[in-house]
């Protein structure tokens, strides 16, 4: 399945910090694409409900809330240079902010903000994203570890298609899953 | 201006040539976001019509020639890890067949493939892409460098914004670039 081949590309990263950073493309507002470079925070791992859901956090002031608010469907592009392995990752994203009501999802929410980093933690107490510079950002102070800011959001991509390619061998080797209402997923190996 | 930006960060990757891979997002028939890795082929230097161009190059064939044909729109996301820069890059689409009418740009088109390595070219004879595979592949003869197999396309992204962001620094570092009608470019500084 795609999740081995995926944490095989992981594993052989594992010194390469940079290896966990994918392009996230979503579509705006405008009716245009959008794509940007975000953190891979893991897979949901304890529940069956979000089992395969990747986490990725965002800031509720980014260009990309209101994009994911008005359209869920994302495409993951995760390329890793050493194995030559392209992953894109099709699916629904989940926006879990401060008002979700749902207790497991805010339980998600706070365990995330727990494991950050205080650089990570920082960047959401920053001014507002894309608005004119400001220079008073550096007096601010590292947030608590405790409870999440109320702009910090988890976000989760269930993903329904995956599109493994290969770049080793002439030809290359590309493989498309995709995965059911029951959940389950099927694989079938396509020209590159 | 971005560009120098941007030369400054692909002179500093000479020695990686996965850094001159990025991601192209692009709206695909299903309305969804798709995302996929591609490689950069360079700046159209000679060119007023074209300059600031971004040349790519595409299989006719493949799922992005209908999508781009739908949709000019793109962004692309490119991430250096050394220099720890991201360039969002945003605009049309001008994909260039070999059916296009234009000479100036059927002598891009045909420039470009002579440009490429055995090992591009190639690509371009095996079989249709994302289909059952098949494993007759592997007598594929070399195509020959002096004209382009007729699957062969070149894709112009005509740029008209870039968000350039700097990880390094705290906070980070952030930059739009937009490009008016008459092909000025304005910066403006805004928070990461």
């Amino acid at each position: 399945m795609w999740r081995s081949h995926l944490a095989r590309s992981l594993h052989k990263h594992r010194n390469q910090p940079e290896a966990r950073f994918f392009q996230l493309a979503t579509i705006g507002l405008d009716q245009r694409p959008h794509n940007r470079t975000v953190v891979f925070r893991g897979f949901i791992e304890d529940s069956d409900r979000f089992k395969d859901c990747l986490q990725i956090i965002t800031d509720r002031r980014s260009q990309k809330f209101e994009q994911i608010l008005d359209n869920p469907w994302a495409e993951v592009c995760w390329y890793f240079a050493k194995t030559r392995s392209q992953f894109r990752i099709m699916g629904k994203l989940c926006l879990i902010d401060a008002e979700n009501p749902s207790l497991e999802l805010q339980n998600l929410r706070q365990k995330s903000w727990q494991s950050l980093s205080d650089a990570a933690r920082i960047q959401f107490a920053w001014a507002h994203p894309r608005e004119k510079r400001i220079s008073e950002n550096l007096e601010i102070a590292t947030p608590a570890p405790s409870l999440p800011l109320a702009d910090f959001c988890l976000l989760l991509l269930e993903p329904i298609e995956v599109d493994h390619l290969e770049l080793r061998g002439n030809p290359q080797n590309r493989f498309l899953y995709q995965r059911d209402d029951q959940g389950v997923w099927t694989e079938i190996e396509v020209n590159p």
